[in-house]
């Protein structure tokens, strides 16, 4: 717990990296914005800050990452310098958890497909023998159960469907889950542990037709895996927010060095999971939230370097 | 109600134009399927009937729409012989509903645009400024609170929205509640008093970026009013499953006079609401126990033909 140890009750200094937009940010300490933050910096407020600028700081008890999702730059800072806590803002949740029900309700009907046709004056989708498939009644397997898991569950019960989360710790269990995951929702953190946790071998554990839906990691699901099972009609549709290529230098950039963008069963976005009208406007209340209570030494949640989340 | 009068409860003969794949259909009554039916028919199911084949049947008590819509010729040839009952099935309310919110939660994401811009290798959607709306906290009106809209509205309320349900016999309370009506859901039949009910007025009652979701009926609402209000703003985003141009002759056909198919914020599909892997297992067990119900002279609810629904 910040505050707690570490010397950090005393003399704050902040420093945030990228001047967010926060009308009312109040925090008891000075606080400075932007360029190279100053030798008394006690906290930093950056998602992936230079390691030289980091060993200039000679006060600097906490790095705060303002996303939900941890680099591995901040990660690996952190694991060498024991005395440094990292935290990140779980403010996107719900945004996220939205995102993964727009993609699981999108390709359990098949939704890019039948758009794109539409838009071509095409109406044969709708004489054809439908691919849709019923939720209501099936089993939602959703493979991390916290903030974004548990929204994600809840909306998926009143929807009629049964929902078993699974909790991290209880990944051990999957392989027995599997073969009844009629709809798979993975809302992990990409980890040491969770890397290619659906491989080859477990997507075959699937039911037939099973609906993938990935706001995780894209790493956490072997690509080629998942297209075969997709083309070969093993998995029965996907929605992706995340990915596994990200884009560099100019376009086009497929997001995997599957084609994907081929499949008429998978619904493609490009990891906007947690952005929406509201989440910046909290992205700040919660950034202000949380540095606000590391300096006033209130107990907060650190990232715990080990489990990497 | 059927068998009470009417003389439905003796020697029923029933006939079925099109043979359904009910492999365990069982009704307490003669059934014959395709073809002309035969002149004792009591029950006749078919969706489109012919007026002189209807009057050649002589004991003719009931007509069932094997369908959740009712059509136009069945509703007038009932209109003129009040000897005849109607019935209509609603063995695909949650399929419809789980149709209204993957388009919800599409059209809040705009994620038609984000598919058809990954298929083409571009990302720039991520890097702009987001145009996604968060559900949760906001609030959604359902027109329409039957099967459908229920099964919406429940869905809605786990996902953390205010839901404002209004019932046909409410109607005349929309121009108070429109203005609130953040997310509008249209569940509703076409019939004399929903015709047009979202014209261009109502349009511009919503809150400015409203999202319209129409599962009902076409020309429920002016498609010229509701194209201009998306590609100006007033409405942020549409997912429209019904039109009001339905196929005819070759392709291309566009489902409206105005040019939606070529607007990012709505997302389009081709009126295939009622169908999934589910529906038309559920469409031979519905349309089995309402025959055999009718048959046995239990209470089944009519259409009632001046509401036309």
């Amino acid at each position: 717990m910040a505050g707690v140890d570490g010397g950090l009750l005393m003399n704050h200094h902040v420093h945030v990296a990228e001047k967010p937009d926060w009308p009312s940010f109040e925090v008891p300490a000075p606080v400075t914005f932007g360029g190279d933050p100053p030798p008394e910096t006690t906290i930093l407020v950056q998602g992936r800050p230079d390691e030289r600028v980091v060993d200039s700081l000679r006060n600097l008890g906490a790095i705060v990452v303002p996303w939900a999702g941890i680099p591995p730059e901040p990660l690996s800072l952190v694991t060498n310098r024991p005395r440094l806590r990292l935290y990140n803002l779980h403010h996107n949740a719900v945004d996220t958890a939205e995102m993964a029900l727009a993609l699981l309700f999108a390709a359990a009907r098949r939704l890019s497909m039948l758009d794109a046709s539409m838009r071509r004056g095409d109406w044969s989708p709708r004489f054809a023998r439908t691919e849709a498939t019923r939720l209501a009644g099936k089993r939602a397997v959703v493979l991390g159960y916290g903030a974004i898991g548990r929204h994600v569950g809840k909306v998926l019960e009143a929807a009629g469907m049964e929902v078993v989360g699974v909790r991290r710790s209880n990944i051990g269990t999957l392989d027995t889950i599997l073969p009844s995951a009629q709809v798979l929702v993975i809302a992990l953190p990409l980890t040491a542990a969770t890397e290619g946790l659906l491989d080859g071998r477990r997507i075959e554990l699937l039911p037939r037709g099973a609906i993938v839906v990935n706001i995780g990691r894209g790493p956490i699901i072997d690509d080629q895996a998942l297209y075969r099972a997709l083309r070969d009609g093993g998995v029965g549709a996907a929605g992706l927010d995340v990915w596994w290529n990200y884009p560099t230098g100019d376009p086009p950039h497929y997001p995997s060095n599957q084609p994907f963008h081929e499949l008429p069963n998978v619904v493609m976005s490009p990891h906007v999971g947690g952005a929406t009208d509201s989440s910046e406007v909290d992205r700040a209340a919660h950034l202000a939230e949380l540095v606000a209570r590391l300096v006033r030494g209130e107990p907060v949640r650190a990232v715990s370097v080990s489990d990497g989340y």
